[in-house]
């Protein structure tokens, strides 16, 4: 025997965790035994022999017969969603045993090793939905303390590709950039599309939103068009124009990542061996054959010396080779942002700026996206060593980066609401005369989060001096936007505690 | 301008987790841009500035009015009683930067030693509900992988005592045992607390429910007697008894532990530090000053090598002399179960047949009973060095340790419902004759509490055999007991797999 229930909606999104709902008063809460948090077992049918595999959900008691009444069994929205049933319909439920990868998680919190079967089985069971929030925290914890072997990364990565699709884009060179990020105002990638789109590569640029930053690619392409495309129409604009800037959530590559990221990002978290499988798993399964990764390097980056910097690359280099991708590493700058704006909007601006061959563009964002389109170029086998720079600011000076923006922009939906800088706003100014020597990249991303961004597509900080540049008493360093009160205070009283700039 | 809402009480049990609900359609969460899973401050008034410390809750979205309505906030049940305003206040929110200690839990995940102002800080913030699941899960994970320095752990034992209420028996010998746990029917706390209250000593003891083991002390005594006692009421009954058996969760005594154990709990974790710490801080907040701890070691035991169970003797007495207690430690034979019964009411039986003095009772549990109990009677400087064990058994010999438990099960309330061995039976037989060489303490737990145990109080596993005996083929090694169909095949199965016995 077990139990019987009526299946019911709960229309709460309860975010990449399924939960269900029994009421205290359920014979069914009492008599099995079960424990708040405990999970459950979901059966579609009443015999659990004949449907096969169970959905898994944490269970949530409920005390209001509104929500589920004894004798039903509620369902958040994903769980409902993945059982597609309708409501009404009479399911089974068994506690469930926790699930069988967890033992591999526990062995790797006492500081083991775990091979590929294992993070096959984690992985598998994660994108299956049987992990708790809990159980996905211990894993990611367990993961970036002792840190991975590289052996391991590499098993990693591969278990993340395999448990989702990959795209196939029929032809030998798909080349792709990729910044482990960290710089605030560091959007190369809305550059370095068009231009090497424009050049005739294929460069079907699929990217995350922000985890941790004010601004992410997709955030910010977002403010220009629509990222949001299924897979039958990204493929459609790829063969197209050569190239798009796209949100990669609709396509399911990866999907491990990004159920790890919702956990992620609550905890501010961002470990070397994470870090290389999940960019690797998602470039390796979007069908990329050519990769371009930027380590910025500086005091204030992720990255913080050399030693550290190379080490990473040797893991990128190691795991990379090991999935057949041709990977390349570049070093850059990293020891303050790079363009002027810190925010979607702003940084659309510079980006547009440097795409126009405006004047008042920001020099090193401009100079950045030539150098890495210049070595992407050279993945090229018809271009010579050498030359990818000097055919990348041809592309962008004669005006053919900002037609393929343009071009890109167009099929994939242009934004029609035009996007303004938000309209709250405040001058940070330098409470002394002198020279900037040094701008926190950490304390300048973390105002323009405060401030609102990425969400707030307005929001964030506008640079106006950059270190080696003098400034007076009382000059502005920078100007905070925010769209709603609440941010602008929180931002303001942040940036008087630390300004993020020595002079 | 912060937003401003009314309160509404969503009951839902979100267990240990402070959780706030808005309606996807809700002005506030479209304009703040508040995202899923994010942290809410909740003010009790509409000027954040006034009424100071706000509550913090996890944001989930809602898609049905009737749960919660634009312009309301839900509030799960224990966020309610923590505001502990009528439905239809107006409260005012704010988007919550993270537990300003997490930056800390972020440093331990990294590898570093945090120092007792850190404790303080991620306790405090824990006790107040500002800590997410996953924050908890990430805390107990970066605890638990590198470990603790034994500094730490007294600076987190410490944190434990300070951020909840401690108990004071007026009295300068106030005494307890606690074993380490991981061996089956290991019950002697039953029969301590009346052999060592017989005798005078105060032994006012609290304990836990179980966690990973199929019988904590207090889901035992529960077949007995009421254990769920305000503090007045305990301190009362100690006085009269000169000892109880209680749950130790209605005193506020090292509630962090408690908050942790829920989180614990789903992921079968232990470890040295958090087990040293959370016995310990308990332990001094019940007001104890005479602590003897029971370390069972054996191949199957929590602890396997005489090594380890050193090591872990030397943290016990590092954080506990400088906690001020007066602590011993008995590592014990743990190779095998100790009584017969493992579950609530199996292992009752075994108690009441010891202090009765019956022919059958477990001759294994009365005498690891007496030599602890001997052990906590030389605390008494009238008791001379090496008598205790001959008082102990003078005690239970004499009735006068059934008497005195009689007296402590009246004064807490005599459980009047006679509850039984779970009706569903089933032996486990001997596949072939010979001499019982081991019995795996894990596997034997793992059946019992498939079997229901310690949810169901009459479930868990009777042992017929013990290590050294002979048995016949197919000759019964061990009865299981459940009450419920779905945990009866279970636990059959996994008997089926492994049933725990090498002959």
């Amino acid at each position: 025997m077990m139990a019987t229930l009526k299946l019911r909606r709960v229309a709460i999104d309860t975010y990449r965790e399924n939960v269900a709902f029994l009421h205290r008063d359920c014979e069914t809460y009492r008599s099995e035994g079960f424990q708040a948090l405990s999970k459950i077992e979901i059966y579609r049918d009443e015999n659990r022999e004949k449907n096969g595999v169970p959905v898994i959900a944490v269970l949530n008691v409920v005390d209001d017969a509104a929500i589920t009444q004894p004798g039903e069994l509620g369902l958040s929205e994903q769980v409902y969603a993945q059982l597609a049933l309708p409501e009404g319909t009479p399911v089974c439920v068994a506690q469930a045993a926790p699930p069988v990868s967890l033992k591999a998680v526990l062995r790797k919190i006492a500081g083991e090793r775990l091979v590929f079967e294992e993070y096959m089985g984690i992985t598998r069971d994660i994108v299956e939905n049987r992990y708790s929030r809990i159980e996905m925290a211990a894993f990611l914890v367990s993961c970036s303390q002792n840190g991975l072997e590289r052996e391991e990364v590499l098993s990693l990565a591969r278990a993340m590709v395999e448990t989702g699709d990959r795209l196939d884009w029929g032809e030998p060179l798909v080349v792709d950039k990729h910044s482990i990020g960290g710089i605030p105002g560091n959007r190369t990638s809305l550059l370095v599309a068009p231009i090497v789109a424009a050049h005739g590569m294929l460069i079907p640029k699929t990217s995350s939103r922000a985890i941790t930053s004010p601004a992410g690619t997709a955030d910010t392409m977002e403010v220009l068009a629509n990222v949001d495309l299924d897979p039958g129409r990204l493929h459609d604009i790829v063969q197209q124009q050569r190239g798009c800037l796209a949100w990669g959530g609709t396509a399911r590559l990866a999907p491990v990542d990004d159920i790890l990221i919702s956990v992620e990002r609550p905890l501010s978290m961002d470990s070397p061996g994470q870090l290389v499988a999940s960019i690797l798993s998602k470039k390796v399964a979007a069908g990329v054959t050519h990769l371009l990764v930027d380590i910025p390097l500086g005091p204030t980056a992720k990255v913080r010396s050399q030693a550290a910097a190379l080490q990473l690359r040797k893991l990128f280099e190691y795991v990379g080779d090991r999935m057949g991708l041709h990977l390349e590493v570049m070093i850059t700058d990293g020891k303050q942002p790079i363009g002027r704006g810190v925010g979607p909007v702003l940084e659309v601006r510079d980006v547009m700026q440097v795409l126009n061959n405006d004047s008042e563009a920001p020099r090193p964002l401009r100079e950045k996206a030539l150098r890495l389109a210049g070595r992407i170029l050279e993945f090229d086998p018809d271009v010579r060593g050498g030359q990818g720079y000097i055919i990348a600011r041809d592309i962008l000076d004669s005006g053919r980066a900002l037609a393929k923006m343009q071009g890109i922009i167009q099929a994939q939906g242009k934004n029609q609401t035009r996007q303004l800088p938000g309209r709250l706003q405040f001058q940070v100014a330098a409470p002394e005369a002198g020279m900037v020597s040094a701008i926190d990249n950490f304390q300048i991303a973390h105002i323009a989060r405060l401030a609102g961004a990425p969400i707030d597509k307005g929001a964030g900080v506008d640079l106006h001096k950059r270190c080696g540049d003098r400034v007076g008493q009382d000059e502005p360093l920078y100007t905070i936007h925010a769209e709603f009160p609440a941010n602008f205070t929180f931002a303001r009283e942040a940036a008087e505690i630390d300004n993020g700039f020595q002079i």
